[in-house]
This record gives C-alpha cells, sequence and structure tokens, in this order.
C-alpha cells in the first residue's frame, strides 16, 4: 500500500446523525462549513417540512457537497401491500435525493417481520424492492447504496449483514453493468470480516464503492445501537481500512456517522471539534 | 432436506453454562441425567479442585457422555511470554478433555490485546497457537474444536468472528487432512452469515463439524453478552441449521448453551424442563 495522505477536512462529510438530530437542517448546515468540512449527509428526517430544493441551494451557497442521503425504509413486510408500500416511499426518495444533489442513497435494507424465524425470504423481498427500483435510479442519477449492517442487527434492522453480501446482490441485480447499484462500506459494520481487504478490491474493481463511513468500535460497547466511538477511540485499524479503500479506486469523501448517547450529549460544536481532530488521525 | 426426525432428548447435550454455575459439577451431573439427557459439557471452571477422573466416572455412571470440554484460554497476548503461556495452558487442558472423555476441546479464541487496532496479528497468534496444539491435540484423541463467535465479540473476545474463517484456519493447519482441529457451530453466533448453508456443507465435506450449540437470538436483544433466548424464543430458524449440519453428515449431539440473565435466575430444574420442551421444537 502507498503511505496515506493526511486527510484534509475538505475530504470529510458529516453526517447530520452524528450531531444527534438536535438542530435544524439549516443550523447543521451552519456549522458543518464553518468548520470546514466539505460534505454533509442528511437524512430524510431532517428535511421533513422543508422545501427540498431551498435546503439543497442553502447547502450549495455554504460551500458543501452532498455525500448521501439517509435512509431507506426498511423492505420487507408481512404483507404484499406494505411491501409494495415500502418500495413506492423509497422511490420519492430517490426524487429527495435527486433534488439535494445527492450521488447515492443510503439503504438499510430491513429484516424479516416480527414473529418470522430465518432471514431467507427477508432477502428476496430486499432484492425484488432494489429490481423494482433500479432504473428509476438510473434514471435520477442516485445510486442505490446497499449498506451492510453489523450481524448483531440482523434480527430487527439489516437481513445484508456483510459486504460480501451486499457485493453479490449487486452483481445480481446489476447483470449488465450498467451500475446504479453501489455499496455504502461503514467500518464500523464490517471492520470484523476477515475477507474485508478482498471484499474491498472486488468493491472498487467493480465501481461499486459509493460512500465510506467511518467511526469506532469501543472495547466494551455497552448498547448495541448507540455506543459507537469517535474515531481512534476504538479498535478498528481505520488507516488500514482507508488505505484499502483508497487502493480501489475510491476518491469520494469519507463520512462520520456517530450513534452515541456519549456524544449525543455533548455540545455540537464540540461534536464537530472531536470529528475534526479524529479525522487527521484516520 | 429430508424431513427431520424428532430430537429425542439422548441426543441431546447440557452445556453447564445453561445453569449459571450455580451448583457443583455433581449436581449437575445428576440433574442432567434424571432430566433424560444424553450428554453434558462441563466447563473448566466446574473443575477447579475436583478429581477429574471422578468426575468422569460420575458423568459415565450416571449415563451421560461428554459433548465437550469448554473452553481455551485466549491465545493472542502482547508479550511472547503470556502467549507462550496461554498455549501451554491449553495443552493442560487438552489432558483434562481426554481424561474426561470429551470428543473435543471447544476454542473462544480471543482477539487482539487492549490497546491494539485491528485483527490481523491476533489471528496470526491464534493460528500460530493451534499449530503448537496440534500434535498433542491429536495423541490424546481430543479435536481443537475452534467456535467462531459473533462479529459483536471481535473487540473482546474472539477474532475469529465467521465459519468460513474458521474453516479456512482448520484447512490451513491441517494440511495432511490428518484432522484434529475442528469447527463447533453455535447457532447464535453464525446464524447472520448468508454462507451459512454452503460453509456448513463445506465443514461437513471435510469431516470437520466437532459440536452443535444451539440457543435463540432475541428481537429486541439488551445485553452483547447475557441475552441469549431458549430455542423457539428468537428469530433463528433452528430446524433449518440442524438440517443443514445433519445433511453435512454430523450426527453429534446438539448442545444447548444460554448465556442469559434471565435464565441463570430461574431455578434449576426451570431451565432443563424447558431446554428439554425446547429441544423438541429445533
Amino acid at each position: 500500500m502507498p503511505p496515506l495522505s493526511p486527510l484534509t477536512l475538505d475530504r470529510c462529510s458529516i453526517n447530520t446523525a452524528t450531531l444527534g438530530h438536535r438542530s435544524s437542517i439549516e443550523q447543521v448546515i451552519e456549522a458543518v462549513a464553518r468548520h470546514g468540512f466539505g460534505a454533509i449527509a442528511p437524512w430524510r428526517r431532517d428535511l421533513v417540512d422543508r422545501d427540498v430544493p431551498a435546503v439543497a441551494r442553502r447547502i450549495r451557497e455554504a460551500g458543501l457537497a452532498v455525500s448521501g442521503l439517509c435512509r431507506s425504509t426498511y423492505f420487507p413486510a408481512a404483507t404484499r401491500a406494505e411491501f409494495l408500500a415500502n418500495v413506492e416511499d423509497n422511490r420519492r426518495a430517490l426524487d429527495v435525493a435527486a433534488a439535494l444533489g445527492a450521488p447515492c442513497f443510503v439503504l438499510v435494507v430491513g429484516t424479516a417481520p416480527a414473529d418470522h424465524k430465518g432471514l431467507g425470504p427477508a432477502r428476496a423481498q430486499v432484492l425484488e424492492g432494489l429490481s423494482l427500483l433500479l432504473d428509476h435510479a438510473r434514471s435520477v442519477g442516485v445510486s442505490l447504496a446497499i449498506e451492510p449492517l453489523h450481524p448483531m442487527y440482523a434480527g430487527d434492522r439489516s437481513c445484508v449483514a456483510s459486504l460480501s453480501e451486499a457485493l453479490a446482490m449487486c452483481d445480481a441485480l446489476d447483470t449488465d453493468g450498467r451500475g446504479g447499484v453501489t455499496v455504502a462500506i461503514d467500518a464500523y459494520h464490517v471492520w470484523w470480516d476477515w475477507r474485508l481487504s478482498e471484499d474491498i478490491a472486488a468493491a472498487g474493481h467493480a465501481g461499486r464503492i459509493a460512500a465510506f463511513h467511518v467511526c469506532d468500535w469501543l472495547v466494551p460497547t455497552r448498547d448495541l445501537l448507540l455506543d459507537r466511538g469517535m474515531m481512534g477511540e476504538g479498535v478498528i485499524d481505520l488507516p488500514a481500512m482507508r488505505a484499502a479503500i483508497e487502493a480501489a479506486g475510491y476518491r469520494g469523501f469519507v463520512e462520520v456517522e456517530i450513534f452515541s448517547n456519549h456524544w449525543w450529549s455533548q455540545p455540537e460544536e464540540a461534536v464537530l471539534d472531536a470529528c475534526g481532530r479524529s479525522f487527521r488521525q484516520i
């Protein structure tokens, strides 16, 4: 691997979840830009009751890019009608992503409905849901970025639990190589995988890396959802992962996304300061 | 897959951790036998200050088999001396397993020492530690059963986080196909893996399945270590997993191992009753 160049803040994006959704999107845009970051990744919840083109303009005028829009409505459902409604909801979200200028729509795909055993049917529904969206995603120029979640979320958030699985779904959907379906690689979710280096290389070779999210895995981890660490606080070898992703050809933003009771209790300015310092350690 | 035959209790083993290590090993042997189970899997902590041949005799006289001995001292260490001490500790444990008549010694392999990033060096230490033990394991007739743990334990308990990784380690160690290194497949740790069926088939084809552990994944899961469910309480498709394992040629015991604040607060007799009822649902 070639030596890593320092990660300057203009290559960094702040996912709005990192600040805990406490302030308005307009305030968050202002703060992220003022701290010198290059991009922002909003959540759909930030945009409720907002004029999306106005938000998009505000982001541009602040000098920020959009690294992605979070996140999909879960696909799997107990009834066909509910499943199709989920697909339609995600179709509308693709239009929002396009209006924002986001290159990708981040998909947390969901998993088996309550009282169902096993993941096979959920995986089949996810694949069908993506197939129903792919033409629209291509037409609006926003890729469907499958984000494999950590396997500890397989029971309640995502039946796609490894990067290799997400890549196999991409290949199953994009048989003609036209693209439009990609992966969002979050260090927290995939760092444990003995196949990570080869999967990252394969993802890059196929041109499928749409996003690179970072935070850190704390030891001990006290909560399955809300105990993620700032980069450098935990045990993930983030420089090695960044090197692998850059060697695979990725040149996009490094996006910090931290779900944390601790960080959400800190002032937003302190969180952004910590992000800026910690980015330089990657 | 052929239809599954009902799982009779004589095919079932109780791992002593399921009862929370509250009673003496002698009392647990008596209770497990009285409930009609076919085997027991002790922990080394049950044998502290015990005459192991006497415990072995007591297990035999109760009509029980031993499905395995739990578990290894973690291999990785910050110093060479500590690493070698860990290996020697596991060598002595293999002798205990042999004295008990256990077919396998279950390995929870450990992970990177505190303040280390990434898993590569820990994985190399585990592989070396196993290579230092393999001849001895073969000579005493106890296989080294690598148990991949759920990836949520990669930071503090096991750098081996998937069945495919454990199988690759077996292949790296057992290049001449003489055996002596196997896998312990615990449903809780591997159920999320999209490659599970093919990995189980590969493990069976290579003759490497030494143990099949069961419990269930609860939704929601409130604690990373101590919130495992009784079979049927959660979302794992246990009959499908049992079918895959039997189709792969495994004919050994089905062993229930449950770490649970809830079940450890119930009377031991109630836990064993619940195990007996729940086994029949697999």
